[in-house]
């Protein structure tokens, strides 16, 4: 299978059972993982960085999970096929510098994505659509037991699983969450909770990673400690944590339903309108359309089976994914009227909005 | 008659038989008249003022054009409902300023309006929609003439017409058209425009007046000589640079489609579909969205009838039209959506526009 096939497919984060927690995006576990008698893969030559690779990907194809998995290798891609990898939040924008020995392994509903030397031998994903920490966790510790179970980890009794970076040594779990916050953003709150995030040891981070400006109201959290705790204690404390984000991002959408509908309302019209009629539309203003259209169908404003289709865009709008499917050497204002008409063909099936029976 | 019945009333700017050539919103002439044996209304005392007003008024009601005319007296006018005089072009800002003593006589079709004791004793306004500089100057000579037969203007041989301000002498005429000139603004050549219009001694205004920004793409153009030329020498010599700008414009627009055809398309379906969905549109936002959607028209893209209605709603969604409809101590915030509901009405009841067939 090809990159290019792929994105056409229906994956778990664009076409996952939709569930009651509509603030959250999407749940991803990572584990982070070594083999014992190998350099960790900054420090190996590329035999046995191709060595590593073979043997990883050797054994854990054979999982259950992974049963119709493909492997895509880092020197067989573009940059573009790897850009839409990252878009998709399978592989790493550090895995996509990555060449010859490197590869992911992805498994058929694009829920599980192994990463075969990255800065680790192993980076081991599962991602869920929604707020799904507890089935997500149970499916990676079954992953994790199985490639134990078939390859010998780098493991010490005092440290737990050894990493090349100490900032993972331990569990070796980066444990985060996709969160949709359009509300906090609006009355520029979202500040104050990502500094409070910080002082509780979490890592918040806008949608395009560190750094960035939060296109579409989209943030990722993330536990940044590893160590001296489980992986249940982890994910318990960071499930505390967002829980009260989640509650007060529904508290600040009653206030500005009370306070500001007019205004709220006429950010979503617009936005729809402008879905609708646009004839160019660049990555960034797609997302922050469609990050109205999804409050919109929090609120009842749009049918609920948008959400899908919303969500199925705010990653297949982005770049690399529109250049996929127009063709590698397609030039930018191409890709922005073609993006325009995709939206605008999907959004031209809505009749109307309908904003008298707001959810609240 | 009321002034809030009048702005319901279908009148020549707003509902005038549209012209073959749409670039040209409207035309005026005007002319400046005094009567012998008075001072100036400025240096008139309120009892002279007063008399003249009766005495204009009691003839100028007479004459057939202005059969079923009403007058609107200033000191019987709110601060609203002299603005929305000023919005339909019928008084001017300075007259707005006047109290007892002035008034301004309206004929039905709000195609003539008779300003006494502005800043002279007579401000004779005839109105046209499109551009009639021809119909509008045969009507003017007619109505001097008969106004001439009833009272006593102040006349010099040699100097001419006898004005308050020696800016005006001479033919007291001013004529002007008011252009939509969005093609030269979106290619940034307006500018050069306007200073080619000062050298040949022409006024160049944005809608709002001197000064002010050029809301809409719409600019009045106007002769500044009264003295030394005759009234038809004026309107030619004007009448050949309006041409020139017309050409300007016609031709930016067919290299705007030939180059930037995306880019126009885009701006003019952005524009339909915030019409279309907003709920909260300021009267600024308004003449520019509207001015797009009369480029619409123009270039085929909507149908030719939509053209009387976007020529209303420039003149009915400005702020003192909007407020006298909903009544006068309603809030800003209510003014702009009330306007936001209105323009959804109508531009509801297009399908979609049509970029098939442009008309260049």
């Amino acid at each position: 299978m090809k990159v290019q096939d792929l994105i056409h497919e229906k994956s778990e984060l664009t076409h996952g059972k939709s569930l009651p927690e509509p603030i959250v995006l999407s749940t991803r576990i990572r584990l982070a993982r070594n083999l014992e008698g190998y350099n960790f893969p900054d420090w190996s030559n590329i035999e046995t960085r191709k060595e590593v690779l073979r043997l990883c990907s050797n054994e854990i194809i054979k999982l259950k999970a992974m049963k119709v998995a493909e492997e895509f290798d880092c020197d067989q891609m573009t940059e573009t096929e790897k850009r839409a990898l990252v878009e998709r939040h399978l592989i790493s924008p550090e895995f996509a510098q990555m060449g010859e020995g490197s590869g992911v392994l992805i498994n058929e509903d694009q829920s599980i994505a192994v990463m075969i030397n990255e800065e680790d031998h192993l980076r081991i994903q599962v991602l869920r659509r929604g707020y799904q920490f507890k089935s997500a966790w149970q499916e990676m510790d079954e992953l994790d037991n199985q490639i134990d179970e078939r390859l010998d980890y780098a493991f010490s009794g005092q440290l737990g699983y050894l990493t090349a970076c100490p900032t993972n040594l331990g569990t070796g779990m980066r444990a985060s969450i996709m969160l949709h916050l359009p509300g906090l953003v609006i009355v520029g709150q979202i500040e104050k909770v990502i500094r409070a995030c910080s002082h509780l040891n979490l890592a918040v981070r806008g949608i395009y990673g560190e750094g960035s400006d939060a296109i579409g109201s989209i943030f990722q959290i993330s536990n940044q400690q590893t160590l001296g705790e489980s992986e249940v204690e982890i994910i318990k404390k960071l499930t505390g944590v967002l829980d009260t984000v989640i509650e007060q991002e529904k508290n600040v959408r009653n206030q500005i339903l009370a306070q500001e509908r007019v205004k709220i309302f006429d950010k979503i019209g617009r936005a729809f309108g402008i879905l609708r009629n646009a004839h160019s539309v660049t990555s960034d203003e797609a997302m922050n359309l469609l990050s109205l259209m999804r409050l919109a169908v929090d609120l009842g404003i749009l049918p609920s089976q948008y959400r899908t289709i919303i969500d199925s865009f705010l990653i297949e709008s982005q770049p690399a994914h529109i250049q996929l499917m127009m063709g590698e050497d397609i030039k930018l204002e191409h890709r922005d009227s073609f993006r325009a008409m995709l939206l605008k063909q999907k959004f031209k099936e809505i009749d109307s909005l309908n904003f008298d029976n707001i959810k609240t």
